[in-house]
């Protein structure tokens, strides 16, 4: 298929749901699309009838009146090879399958269900998504997956073969300023597979970042030439799960996947230039770092915030990053003192400034170390954690977030800033509240300096590389 | 100092707070104490003179009517000398510094003022804490460092050289079930140091679990001493600051401390069976394995959730811990089996019960797993990720976690309970409950597997090792 064949795929003008069912506890994408707002036709399928959300059922999808581009599958495994068969002669293109209980299930015959359903799926020309899978999130097609998710289409493109795992991303993503071109989750991967998927999103020109999260591959040699590509063409993150026998196991009865060993994983991933990750907060950590920071033109990091053990625990974790804190130079450091009490600040690289009061102090400190020559970088922290709660009391963190976002984007350089503390529910509330700021200036908001230093090093060393 | 003479200073009946303000943003702590019902006198000491939150200002230490056992300094590091020599007149036992500008600092003379006032303290007996800390906290004195932290005791002592850090272990411990028996923030350690502090926690009846924060040592003979006598009698968690050069650098201006190779640090620690924290999370996430947990007779564990990609990175984490996640036997598989779809979930272990929608059929499934007898721990773990809005939404979250509290408390195994996804605010809030929960149930709670594996390892570890 070419690229806009595929492209087409995931614009659906109409979509049937078959296996929707009218019961709230029952995990209905009937209710997700139609919260989601999509535009086009949608048609529940339930040999049952009635209605579902106010929208007639039809209890085949052959009995649907108009065109059927998309079909979306909630039935059981058996009922699929009709429904794809239906599909076929309906002439719909993409069918995706919620349905699990195929190659990766202990069922008997499961493998050879998954095989027949791929069969009949190429004798009707319909592309399959799955089995086992959540189907796509593509806000320019006002379609999603999952509820609450947000409407605005962004650069960030991902292929991902656990369904949770999809969901995680976006949400995760979306609130610290992540927007998806699409995310599709591909589950057992019996017909669209990584490295089609793969091949998609590097020619998607919607696409500058793409985030991978997988546990096996179904074609090896093609996933790896494409990622190669991929690599030279924008950054591509990876989380491989199943590295761990215990995880392979675990992979193997989740999307029927053969993990194959961390090793050889590794070593493929760093040949072929891919940004591995371990978490999906790591997948969005990393994101972020590509979408809100120009490249840096160095190592050479400034960092300041308040909190003396906060300071010494930014320095260890910068430095063990790979990120270099040149030493503060007498000019700033004079410069500092002008305004800075000389107790209980520390007048290095990072900068300790709390003993400060005034929020023009903070502003002007920002300025000065950040507007340092021998700077790339600056990072920002907020020592939340020295007193949530009476921050919160006083309402002075969102002030103070304030003074440090405007002061942080001034200077100009790549940037990041961290706030910490999810300890109660105000503080919680407060740190949203300072990464949703963050997401409204541009700029990329981590809840530790370990978390931003790791981060901003595979920024670098991306960049390096090319 | 004997022991008991060394407690009676952290348990004083009568507090004067010198330099104490009645402007709000200047920390201060008499709001500190007064807010946490300190039930002794508390003298206000300014020589402007005035009120302070209804107490009458003293000019002088020595200008207070009644006895005083306890001082606590916020007053510039110069004023520092003659205020201790007061206090030596009026026979305080104690004296704490939040006073910065001492041998940390840049300032000319700081060290010599710091050795000076140590001489002057000497002369008159008084004992001193600091400078350049927050002081301490002994709930059973009822005498707090910061806003808003639990009035109960607990068998968790903490000597933290960070004042930040200090109240950002309180806080942390807090929310997650952990009290303390008092949290020492001892700064620049010019008297009382990490070495009489240690021995004393060592001591100290109430403290069944001793936290570390530390920069630098003033006595190290004698504090890795004092650390190999501690770990034999109870589990030490050591978190060092100042590992990378830039964090040395810091730990210097911080707390005047020299604070010496990783590497020697590193082989120190392991010799005298300390166990190692990295944050202050790292420190609250071993202790609560101690705290809530019994020794462990095996690494064999059992892992139940929902998530399908969760449950291969729950096996990876746990593996990559080092635990061991044997194979479910067919029996208990077949039993599973009965209630639980074949599609859809994983029977292996960890098992997946994603495709599960009632309560008992969660209860059944954890206990069964649970109680299987070849695993000697249990994990269990809430895939709030699939949709914490949806859970939300349904008010399915806390019913949900109170399924698995109960379950997993029933199976009567050494056991912690995970939930994850601290993206939007109901999601958090949520969470948090969940975590209060898990607090009021006596069950471990962690924001995700890794964490949790990470320190039940250090848990077993450490029994191992005795």
């Amino acid at each position: 298929m070419t690229y806009s064949e595929l492209d087409s795929l995931f614009h659906p003008r109409s979509i049937a749901v078959v296996g929707a069912s009218p019961d709230p506890y029952n995990m209905s994408f009937m209710d997700v699309i139609v919260e989601h707002g999509f535009p086009g036709n949608v048609y529940p399928v339930n040999h049952r009838g009635g209605e579902v959300l106010g929208h007639k059922v039809y209890p085949s999808v052959k009995d649907i009146p108009g065109p059927v581009d998309y079909a979306f599958l909630q039935v059981p495994a058996k009922a699929t090879i009709e429904v794809i068969r239906d599909c076929g002669v309906k002439g719909v293109k993409l069918a995706a399958f919620f349905t699990a209980g195929f190659g990766e299930s202990e069922i008997k015959g499961g493998s050879e269900l998954e095989q027949e359903l791929l069969r009949v799926a190429r004798q009707g020309g319909v592309r399959l998504l799955g089995p086992n899978c959540m189907g796509f999130y593509c806000p320019a097609a006002q379609l999603s997956f999952a509820y609450n998710l947000p409407q605005e289409s962004g650069p960030v493109g991902a292929l991902c073969q656990s369904g949770g795992h999809s969901g995680q991303l976006v949400r995760a993503g979306a609130q610290r300023g992540i927007r998806f071109s699409k995310v599709i989750s591909y589950g057992n991967a019996a017909d669209l597979n990584e490295a089609e998927l793969l091949e998609y999103f590097t020619e998607d020109p919607e696409t500058k970042i793409i985030i991978i999260y997988i546990e096996g591959v179904r074609e090896g040699v093609r996933f790896f030439q494409a990622l190669r590509t991929a690599t030279r063409a924008k950054p591509v993150i990876v989380f491989k799960g199943g590295r761990q026998e215990a995880g392979v196991q675990a992979a193997l009865s989740h999307t029927g996947s053969l993990a194959g060993s961390a090793e050889v994983w590794d070593s493929l991933l760093k040949q072929a230039g891919a940004i591995q990750a371990y978490t999906i907060d790591d997948c969005v950590d990393i994101a972020l770092a590509f979408r809100f920071m120009n490249p840096p033109r160095s190592r050479r990091t400034a960092v300041i915030g308040g909190g003396g053990g906060a300071t010494v625990q930014a320095a260890d974790e910068c430095s063990s990053a790979g990120l270099i804190l040149p030493p503060l130079p007498n000019e700033i450091k004079d410069e500092l003192k002008k305004f800075l009490p000389v107790a209980g600040n520390i007048f290095k690289n990072p900068v300790d400034m709390s003993g400060v009061h005034s929020f023009q102090t903070i502003a002007q400190s920002i300025k000065l170390v950040g507007d340092w020559s021998e700077v790339d970088l600056l990072i920002t922290h907020i020592g939340v954690e020295i007193g949530p709660d009476a921050m919160m009391k006083r309402n002075l963190l969102e002030p103070i977030a304030d003074v440090f976002i405007r002061a942080t984007k001034e200077v100009g350089k790549p940037a990041a800033l961290v706030a910490y503390a999810f300890y109660t529910a105000p503080a919680c509330l407060g740190i949203l509240k300072v990464q949703q700021m963050c997401c409204e200036a541009g700029l990329p908001f981590y809840p530790s300096i370990q978390r931003a230093a790791s981060a901003i090093d595979k920024l670098i060393r991306y960049h390096h590389a090319r």
